[in-house]
């Protein structure tokens, strides 16, 4: 048997991917269903997935997000903020699946800095892996944002989540965009142009992300007065969202408006525009690099950021 | 033939409702599907639905709402700002239905106070009606909100509607209430309680329109963290988005911050709340009853406007 192989898992509320790594190498990839479409039990949908990696004699897998939610396969409760690597390490839950043990990795709760409860699940292994990929990150006090369904904005100091911030932006976009009123009419298949997120941006930036509710509704008189494309419309749309939600963010995280972007290529984009219309810098990290190395520096045998500290 | 005898029809999206009227009289009232959920033509709707009506001999039919529409029976152009109950008369479109007169009431355009286009559909008709339920709107400036799907800020000055503001606040609220993770698990006939509005403005006064995006997640963190029942985080969740439209129409029409509210009751009540947390008064008119009064004053062969103004 051969340690270092082990199985990595990303399972969110609308996908799982699980990887199988050896050492740094990722051996083979396989995606199922998120923890919101099982059709079977979740150890029975991953002993099914994991299949013939067994043969490779894995020592174990790691898994992150919803997975272990009360929704999931088996709750691991909200690990407190602040929270570094170790501390998470040392609150992974432990299970089995048919004789392999399974880790599944806490979320964390926090107070923000509006003073509400706010959570998070699958967000902490991305910002601790970022940490990994630009270590850097581990000295001092940093902001990163998550874009998505949920953006998150985390504050790290010296490589302990301290706290967030969340906006349901990319679930609010994506329900205005296939149910409302505002996209009426427009194809399933239209993607927001660039230009339309540059008049959304440049709206919410010049009026302020009080009146975003008032803004929104442009989507459609803009529309129907002006003609504007369907593809630019859903572009403004995106641009109101995602600016109200930088423009907020600035008042409450401005001393540290230099931003690490954590998330999907096009997303950190998105973003990376929000945040220079308000004047910041940003660098971004890919999400899926950084899941992956958020789980490595997670694995119960893992001390690797000890070596980088060393 | 009796003139007097008529029929009123307030059509919109996703409701059609007629009535029989005589003088001032409603002698019967039918409910058909909204523009939006017809399965047969619009024309062959109306007839069916007023039958036996064509027996009492109606003048005519006056229809306001998406009706006008380009998803309607037939597109009536939206009117500029400002206007009168005698400029959207002189606008009404005019067709027939099998012999039988049909008017068509249009909508309303104009640029709102953030210097954007607006347009509005069936409000009008309630603006113009809540003005001939409580005369002394006709005179000076004055601001009605009509609280619903999409919020309506409108201001009066002297009988004219001379601009408006919207926000499609009870399209958000609804969708996030039946798709969203914030009502995840929530069932489907659990209302939104009272204390929990009264939490939910609470926070959005204290902290600001601006964050409303933010404060939104707290009614999925107060759910999963403090135990929250369901009616008072959809309570919740309904004081936010409401309170924001408030806190943002405040900064917009300060100065004319005694509001008349036209909608159903429930509604009314509601921003009545959200206006006085903003130390505003506020006024009711029901919003059915603002129908009748528009239709009626609308109606090609009216002239009553001119006997109150007299």
């Amino acid at each position: 048997m051969d340690p270092s192989v082990s199985i990595f898992g990303d399972w969110g509320t609308s996908r799982l991917r699980l990887y199988l790594r050896q050492g740094k190498s990722v051996l083979d990839r396989r995606d199922g269903p998120g923890v919101s479409a099982l059709t079977q039990s979740p150890e029975r949908t991953f002993l099914d997935l994991i299949g013939d990696w067994r043969e490779a004699q894995p020592s174990g897998a790691i898994l992150c997000g919803m997975v272990g939610s009360r929704i999931g396969w088996a709750e691991a409760a909200y690990a407190p903020c602040p929270a570094t690597a170790g501390d998470l390490r040392e609150r992974v839950l432990k299970i089995e699946a048919d004789g392999l043990p399974v880790s599944i990795i806490p979320g964390l709760s926090c107070i923000n800095p509006l003073g509400g409860p706010d959570v998070m699940r699958g967000e902490e292994t991305q910002i601790l892996g970022a940490l990994e990929l630009d270590p850097a990150l581990k000295q001092g006090r940093h902001l990163l944002v998550l874009p998505g369904t949920h953006s998150k904005w985390t504050v790290v100091q010296d490589g302990a989540i301290t706290g967030f911030l969340t906006a349901p932006v990319g679930e609010t976009f994506a329900l205005l965009r296939q149910h409302s009123t505002l996209a009426a009419g427009v194809g399933a298949d239209v993607q927001g142009s660039p230009e339309g997120f540059a008049m959304g941006l440049a709206r919410i930036t010049e009026k302020g992300p009080a009146v975003l509710s008032h803004l929104l509704f442009e989507t459609r008189a803009r529309q129907l007065l002006d003609a504007l494309p369907a593809a630019d419309a859903m572009g403004f749309l995106s641009g109101l969202l995602i600016g109200a939600d930088a423009a907020a963010a600035r008042q409450w995280f401005g001393d540290l408006w230099r931003v690490t972007l954590v998330g999907a290529p096009a997303l950190n984009d998105f973003y990376g525009r929000a945040i220079a219309a308000h004047g910041g810098r940003t660098v971004a990290v890919d999400g899926d690099s950084a899941v992956l190395a958020g789980l490595s520096v997670l694995s119960p045998q893992n001390n690797s950021e000890f070596h980088v500290l060393a």
